[in-house]
């Protein structure tokens, strides 16, 4: 019998099944995987994957895929397959394979649901973490459906939400959409109003004896590095970078500064920027852990924001001109400018060996020192923790990425993304190194990652930073407090108990300066030829400069009414 | 300076801080330990734990703590400290600590938010499975709040969720309110209405030539096991239970019956319940793992449903009569009954084993043999997947508990409620043992809670059903599919990598029939002196017989629109 759905497929051009059409279009933005867990509802959708040229990760659950999503997207720069890519701006889209229309339609009491009969729950508990959640029920939307939401995911660097019933999966749309990639064109601001706010800058910019720039996140996920490092070198400004910006710009140019977290500064810069007669930031994120507990004090009467949506100068806001536009406008309109010489604060040399009487690896001896051993091309991955923050002081190579989650700040993080990060980059060919970073504590909560790892063969090197416990949460309060206390693993057993097959790994422990100085020196090591787990033994209650005063500043902010009542 | 709520504390009688007056309460209600992860929203009130008589945790993460907490309930039979618990009936007490009421005021840009100045995400979100979110900013109101929600979630035995900022820890609150413990008594139905009701049912009762008892899990979850077990005795009648309610009724009374599951039933029992003039269901829950795809073929003509806050008799519903006072006042009138003598199908006599010709451990062999070495007391945990319907075919000693997530069947949960179950046996004193069936693949996504059964030397007795993947999955869709394979790994080599010390635990692979009865017979390893793993290998493509009809049912509901269209 023909029903009315039949009807409308044969008038389609190029029928083709709505998995296909979804995964098409994920593979024409520069998709190559797929992470997550296989479940009842995804199933059949699974088996569309395969033929349209994707590959399945097959993560060890829902939250360590999530993780890895978010890590691949950001090396891929485009949408992959979670609340912490809400705040941190990456653009994951989030496919939920969902009981059939009929199922949800007739109230059926079913498995992974409440047994209430409402099936939006989830989906409606998404739309908080969502910028679009897209309900895939009607075949004649879905296609609209699924361009509109990728679209906006990849413009807004925000994650999205599908929910795909097991009914829908193999309904026909219009595949002849598909010879058409999907516009992801920036929305470009209206000329005159980009000329005026141009004007406006290049008036104060000409005018300032003593500017310099801030690079910060939202440079990175709105996508313009490119002009950010053409202001950077045509302009000759002092240029600094915020924690969540770090590795957004070459630090080898000799007008690169360091880092500007307030408070939390790499020596100098505090001064620098807080004395400059003009601040332009690019991208600019002030949250608590990018801040120093919000320790910045420069002055909105100095400062330029450019932002995705709008450009702010001193205290007047011009919604609708983003930044992309205006940057590049103003660098081809740039003069010369009139740049004093107030020294950069000059992050080149090695600081002094802060515990020298010592043989523990401490903070403030491993992270200057690990710039030296970092590569051009590699990306770094540091978890919320002493590894966020002691990345402020390694200096990198030209073209390191850092990956960190310093806004959202959820531990465990970095473990999962650290998947992502290093199929992304094995996809992507070349030869650039996946470095992790994390604390023992955080490490715990996502540590079968590591066996998706060995899984697709990947060859990360991961430094646990083994201090028993939870540092970050010590400085803040409980120092000795036992909820801070974790138990004690022995972290290298874990890889061939995930399965890493012997010559096919190599794990090391390392505890003082001198086993770290050799491994550092190993070309093998260096190399990265396989998975390798370095245990990292640091002193439990030693942190980075910039955890401390961070620390202080939210443990003062918990507790502000305490004091006054 | 004197603030109004300096002056509101001198009028208190017994001023405490609200973390004691929460923790006191839950002390008050039979809980010693409290599950979770410290973050620093939540520091400054775990410093109250240890004053209040209760112990930390510290899970790896939250999802497993959430898992933890829920296993623990479920014994404690009172709050603990999750999406699960809500559709299980569990009731859980979930505390979130929250930045302060101040930054939360000030829209402040922090960690842990999405960094839009919406504080109330979370809470809102939550607010779809729990049965009440409290945020605690107000001292008049805290402790009320707290009260109630605690009331309310031991008597619905369901979630509730309590925000609790940072600046709120140690404000005062009324503490002479402490000397009187919550009333936790349950509703009582309206006396002439419960009369009519029972009534009612005696009427039916009397009439009834072959009626049969059905119990499941609300049965336990709203307390009714007493009144249960005495109807059960007196009556006579023949009894069953539902997948969901295992572990319910005293396996080894000649009236007991078996699983049934409609088309996955124990063998007999489907034409024997379906079969009967009168079916008396006590806490019913008709989801699709519960009724093997609602294959349930009885009649509501013929049924009486006992439920926590209404019975059904036939199609009339009574309203606010629950099930505790209808039960009781039954029992009490209770006639002798006109037993027809159809025999109860035999759960007793071991079946054939169906896999005679190899030496390899199948599922039909292995359930039925469990019960002999079950004890009175044990308490057995069984994953979602393959263990979850083996276990129909365990006849249980009695006073065994079977602990499943049947409804919202996530895997992975019953790692991480298996710390929660060993935790609150070791609490309650006795020998009671643990033991926990697990599939591979379910025991991937929460692996690292068995870091905390050895923290906390708990000897549960895990068994790893080791077949190479997602078996339920393989059954429902993708029988061979690569997306239903696992990384395989060495599980018991997991131990010594989470820190268990050498004579502090042991390990076994067992991959015959032999070997099996060899462990089972091993006297050490039955008296579970410290945490014991097995590796327990089965063929990847051999699951239970009601996994098999459930699968099946399910992959017929996810195609139904597929077929039509």
């Amino acid at each position: 019998m023909a029903t009315n759905s039949d009807i409308r497929t044969s008038e389609l051009k190029e029928p083709v099944d709505v998995a296909v059409y979804l995964f098409t279009r994920l593979k024409q933005m520069g998709i190559d995987s797929v992470h997550g867990v296989p479940g009842d509802f995804n199933l059949v959708a699974l088996d569309y994957l395969e033929g349209c040229g994707l590959k399945w990760v097959g993560n060890c659950n829902e939250l360590n895929a999530g993780y890895a999503a978010d890590g691949y997207a950001r090396i891929k720069g485009g949408p992959a397959d979670s609340h912490a890519s809400f705040a941190e701006y990456v653009p994951v889209v989030h496919i939920v394979g969902t009981p059939s229309t009929i199922s949800q339609k007739n109230g059926m009491l079913l498995h992974h649901t409440l047994g209430n009969g409402n099936f939006h729950v989830f989906a409606d508990m998404a739309a908080h973490l969502a910028i679009e959640v897209a309900k895939l029920i009607d075949p004649r939307d879905i296609a609209a459906q699924i361009d509109h939401a990728l679209r906006e995911c990849f413009l807004q660097s925000r994650p999205v939400y599908l929910t795909l019933p097991t009914d829908m999966v193999g309904r026909k749309v219009e595949g002849s959409r598909l010879r058409t990639k999907l516009d992801l064109s920036p929305h470009k601001n209206e000329p005159e109003k980009e000329d005026y706010v141009v004007d406006v800058v290049l008036g104060y910019l000409s005018k300032a004896k003593n500017a310099v720039i801030l690079v910060d996140s939202c440079a990175v996920r709105h996508r313009v590095l490119d002009e950010t490092h053409e202001l950077i070198e045509k302009s000759g400004l002092p240029v600094f970078v915020a924690p969540m910006g770090k590795g957004a710009v070459d630090e080898t140019l000799p007008n690169f500064g360091g880092i500007y977290a307030g408070a939390a500064s790499n020596p100098g810069v505090q001064d620098r920027v807080e004395s400059a007669d003009l601040l332009l930031t690019i991208g600019s994120v002030k949250s608590d852990f990018n801040t120093a507990g919000f320790s910045y004090r420069t002055s909105q009467l100095k400062t330029i924001d450019f932002h995705s949506t709008y450009t702010r100068v001193r205290y007047s806001e011009y919604p609708a001109v983003g930044m992309k536009g205006v940057l590049r406008k103003l660098i081809d309109k740039l003069p010369k400018l009139n740049i004093q010489s107030v020294p950069t604060p000059s992050q080149k040399k090695m600081p002094e060996d802060g515990a020298a009487g010592t043989s523990a690896i401490t903070h403030s001896w491993f992270w200057p020192r690990l710039g030296n051993w970092l590569r051009d091309g590699d990306v770094v991955l540091t978890e919320t923790g002493t590894a966020n923050y002691g990345v402020f002081d390694t200096r990198f190579p030209k073209n390191v990425t850092n990956i960190s989650q310093i806004l959202w700040g959820s531990i465990g993080y970095a473990t999962g993304s650290c998947q992502g990060v290093a199929l992304a980059l094995k996809e992507s060919g070349g030869n650039r190194r996946t470095i992790l970073f994390t604390g023992d504590g955080s490490f715990q909560l996502t540590c079968q990652e590591v066996s998706t790892m060995i899984r697709h063969n990947l060859n990360p090197i991961i430094f646990i930073i083994c201090n028993n416990g939870y540092t970050i949460e010590r400085f803040i309060h409980g120092m000795e407090a036992g909820y801070n206390d974790i138990q004690n693993w022995n972290y290298r057993h874990l890889l061939p108990a995930f399965g890493a097959k012997e010559g096919g790994y190599k794990t090391f422990q390392v505890r003082t300066k001198d086993e770290m100085q050799a491994l550092l020196g190993d070309d093998n090591f260096s190399k990265a030829p396989y998975l390798q787990l370095v245990e990292l033994y640091m002193p439990w209650n030693d942190a980075p400069a910039g955890l401390c005063v961070t620390a202080e500043a939210s443990a003062r902010n918990n507790a502000r009414m305490l004091e006054t009542s």
